[in-house]
């Protein structure tokens, strides 16, 4: 069964006490180890180093752990904490692990170390080794590039059913996936696939080149990381290769990165969404003086967009001390319109981040919204009227629903436009959050709400 | 190459135009989707269908597919276009359909069929079939029940490893995945399960028995599906098994089934967090009359909400109507309490759905909380008080930033506590949503501010 919170405390405990109670022999933690999974080391090791004090015992778990176990448990460790590990350990146990990971855990693993300790490791590596680590460490954060790996199972055109069955099973103990096979020509360059379902049930003596799909599903290897994970989802592919600009294949990137590459895209989209900047690490986990960081600047920075609705408030005294009654609806109204349009925001925010609107559906989501912004806006302004009657009178509770409608179908346009015009300017859309609309729509608010009442108070 | 929004277009003017201009021959049409891939068709069809006039189109290029290939491309579409589809087609068709369907998409499809049909079509198959079918349709809605599928490869115990490598071929047609097996004992209980990695790359006499994984990652039909998906994503599973109290296998959750979870999870958790309800479609098709009833509900409810900040207002009217200049701070003040306590909410929030926060981290996260809201206040306090000196002096600066202070703190602690709160009394915490924690702080912000304005303006 998979482990819960509570078990997982358990196995913390156990494994905590079995090494720093009496120091046991080495083969009695060994062998408890052998049942639990690499997953499941990997997070009570993160919570061991998370507490400073216990890095010892996470590093003494890690060393009775075969090279090819630990680089495991290591694979499910954030970069901050596979960097501890790794600035206690010596440049030989280092190249040991390196060698163990999968090429893109350890590409990610090595952009984390300072240079010095990069030219190190390099010197000691093997040619062949050092040119792969240096390609794929290349690659922008980011794109594709940065994300796949290279431990792919390639198949060369011309082989036999046969042959392609047994190049699998050499291949086996280092590819990251055998289930999804690469058909190469002479070039290298990518001009078919196969699955291994395809392979087993096929004739031995048939020709790969007649079996396998020439439509190849495939991304370019600059291209963004959460288009290759929209790609995976949407085909339901279990790897998706890469090609550089001359169609060589470069590399795969396995429905398991692309599932992390989503829910963290998902993270840092709702984080943005309430003007929260990217966070390295869980919140639970990350750095106090990071998360007050990540927070305070656009809250400053909201502060003095706030201003501008205190200008407006300012400009507008002289009614507001004439008719104080008017302070009581403006929460009401401003908070509205801002809920309306942070609503308008999210729906359009998260159907591009999801590929359901693109930029141009414009026009339509616009008629659309217009449409249920009004309907929306009418329904509010009379749920209001009793109460504008009851704590101001009639004119008032006119003034009230006039703005309720105005300011909501301006809210909701704002809302909703921000974050077309975002991607335009090559912006993220997510950065369209609802702090930054509802801001926007409070300066709004007040114009239009005081507007209307000097307008129409000023008749009577 | 995957194909992009552009290509698509061109796909679906093409194929109206093979269809409608001067009706051609079916083979023409039949051999240019032979092209195609099932999930573009889908998104094609699934356009047709929306714009009603089209649904002709649409089944005539269902029409020209072979039964299994139009299966496939139905299980692209969302559930209500399905039922479009079906329900223009014979009874005989819909079995035919429903016939190639992977048993977890035919559950879904047969789930949303009215009564009459559903019996009607109940009666036409065979007795194994309707068995199968009314038992997976029994599962309730979010559980892994209701999204698993119950085409495994089950290999008995006790055989080899060539029988079973066997036994895969023989299922690989029907199997919704060949690379993870389930080793089954005669009453039908998971004991192990291997992948076929291992199976092919093991010595052909050896028996399953001595190569499986006994130590099963499994789950209870009755978890949430939120769950399974985790679990999924946190061990990199290719499919996980799902068994009933028995401990007999029942089904498998495939890796993209769990993707999908995860993805409209998140898109119903970010619609939440801005008080939209579950959208059936994504926002660019539902229907607008449902996409108002979605939003109008809990905007109507926050504007009751918002009453209780008009009513605090009312109560310090002479305050008010005293020093005018107070009104200016208004909107700065409740929005930036709002805003802080939005991002709290959402870091709560989204950490509680990817399962980094979980109800016992309370306490852990409220003495964070305070550090960080702290400092966040005092920062936001410094920022305004020049402004504050500026526009009403030094007595009203004072009382601005020590109300900033107070409110960013406490707007602060709500949005963190909320979430946890909602948790605790089984409420979904992603309702913590920030139109709500900005209108509850709304109101707490302004008793705060007019209370500490009234304690040392006083004085004065």
């Amino acid at each position: 069964m998979a482990l819960n919170d509570e078990s997982l405390q358990e196995l913390k405990a156990e494994l905590l006490d079995e090494l720093v109670k009496d120091k046991p022999s080495k083969n009695l933690l060994s062998e408890r180890l052998a049942e639990v999974r690499s997953a499941d080391i990997g997070e009570v090791l993160e919570e061991l180093i998370e507490e400073d004090e216990e890095l010892p015992a996470a590093l003494a778990i890690l060393d009775v752990l075969s090279s090819e176990r630990a680089a495991n448990v290591l694979g499910y460790l954030p970069g901050e904490s596979q960097l501890e590990v790794v600035g206690e350990l010596s440049d030989t146990q280092v190249l040991k692990l390196l060698e163990e990971m999968g090429s893109d855990e350890r590409v990610d693993l090595f952009n984390l170390l300072d240079e010095d300790r990069r030219e190190a490791l390099l010197r000691r590596m093997a040619h062949q080794e050092r040119e792969d680590l240096k390609r794929l460490a290349s690659y922008q954060e980011g794109t594709a590039g940065a994300i796949m790996t290279s431990d792919y199972v390639a198949i060369a055109s011309g082989m036999t059913v046969s042959q392609a069955l047994m190049r699998v099973r050499q291949t086996a103990p280092d590819a990251e996936t055998v289930y999804q096979l690469y058909i190469l020509d002479s070039d290298g360059e990518l001009i078919g696939t196969m699955s291994l379902r395809q392979l087993i049930v096929a004739r031995p003596g048939a020709f790969v080149d007649d079996i396998m799909i020439k439509d190849v599903i495939s991304t370019a290897v600059d291209e963004e990381q959460e288009e290759v994970a929209r790609i995976v989802a949407r085909y339901d592919l279990l790897a998706l290769p890469v090609i550089d600009s001359d169609g060589r294949l470069v590399g795969i990137v396995t429905h398991d990165d692309a599932m992390d590459v989503a829910e963290s895209e998902a993270t840092e989209d709702f984080h943005k969404g309430m003007s929260i900047g990217q966070l390295e690490d869980g919140v639970s986990r990350v750095r106090l003086w990071s998360l007050y960081r990540k927070r305070v600047t656009w809250l400053v920075l909201l502060v003095f967009a706030n201003l501008f609705s205190g200008a407006g408030i300012a400009y507008f005294e002289d009614i507001i001390a004439a008719q104080v009654a008017l302070v009581f609806f403006l929460p009401l109204l401003i908070g509205s319109g801002g809920n309306a349009g942070a609503q308008a925001a999210t729906l359009m925010v998260r159907g591009m981040a999801t590929g359901d609107i693109g930029v141009k559906d414009w026009s339509k989501m616009l008629g659309r919204e217009l449409l249920v912004a009004g309907s929306l806006g009418l329904t509010m302004a009379i749920a209001v009227t009793p109460i504008g009657i009851f704590r101001g009178g009639e004119a008032v509770a006119m003034v009230v629903a006039l703005s309720m409608v105005t300011i909501v179908l301006f809210g909701s346009l704002i809302g909703m436009c921000l974050p077309f015009v975002l991607e335009r300017f090559k912006v993220d859309p997510a950065t369209a959050s609802a702090p930054l609309v509802t801001t926007l729509i409070d300066a709004t608010g007040v114009l239009i709400y005081f507007t209307i009442a000097t307008a129409i108070l000023s008749q009577l």
